[in-house]
């Protein structure tokens, strides 16, 4: 299965694509789309081809994204759930299914402490994809973490079933 | 001009389409797209779709959506937010002008008063627009009233720049 994890934001979206073979874990691509800073209907037009092509060219069997918190700036929050529902509205006309996560559930799963700090996470994420560096910067390792953390739920979800 | 005011949501999209000439306002159309509750992404693509065949339908000069303010539900606005995205990344494709408008700037513009209540926006909008009834329901009569804000608003700027 493979699974492309995201880190959503209007300026700044992480990803990462994970493939779970057993109980083997290992990074096909990661990296950012960054938008431009113009009028926000064209930055939302942008994403929406971005994150296209981005699942055209990867072709991932799964989407999980980063449930929304409340921030201390909402009108940040409010622009990060816009850019969000461009992404997931993609993943609704591909048929593509989707999860998200918290990030409390997020830490639960990869470090095993839901209030982990971000070192603590960047650290698992490096160790169970073999990476020879940490992920960076952080949207990434966060875009990482969260497919991570549906690669190791579906596991256990799969396992479950079989019972 | 053709304004297309929205009243944004997740599962009921309230609009107007109001035609300005001169001082003179008409209603060329009203209406709700309503979403079955289905799952997110498939929702947001389903909204997706109705919108740009509202905007293929009407052909509108200009967008003026209600500018999102911090709800009692945070889910709930996010939701919104989500929703508000997709409206607007449409409006970024087909280069549509956009304006946002916060409840009290309607109330200011269709009243003159920041702090009217919905009744009196009701009854104004019915008198601007030359309806025989209120506007019915809450979703329509705010798209209409955002329209309206976007056509008082943009007389005075055209106003403006002729000096």
């Amino acid at each position: 299965m493979v699974i492309l994890g995201v880190d959503p934001g209007l300026e700044r979206i992480g990803y990462g694509l994970v493939r779970t073979e057993g109980s083997r874990l290992e990074v096909l691509r990661h990296g950012l789309i960054l938008s431009p800073r113009i009028n926000l209907p064209d930055r939302l037009a942008f994403i929406h081809r971005e994150f296209r092509t981005l699942l055209s060219e990867t072709n991932p069997d799964s989407l999980a994204t980063e449930r929304l918190l409340f921030a201390a700036n909402k009108t940040t929050a409010f622009q990060v759930a816009k850019a969000l529902g461009v992404i997931l509205m993609v993943a609704g006309e591909q048929g593509l299914p989707w999860a998200e996560y918290s990030p409390p559930e997020v830490k639960q799963a990869v470090v095993g402490n839901g209030s982990a700090d971000k070192k603590q996470v960047q650290f698992m994420v490096r160790k169970l994809l073999s990476l020879q560096e940490d992920p960076k910067p952080d949207d990434v390792a966060d875009a990482l973490a969260i497919a991570i953390t549906h690669a190791l739920r579906s596991r256990i979800t799969s396992l479950g079933t079989k019972r």
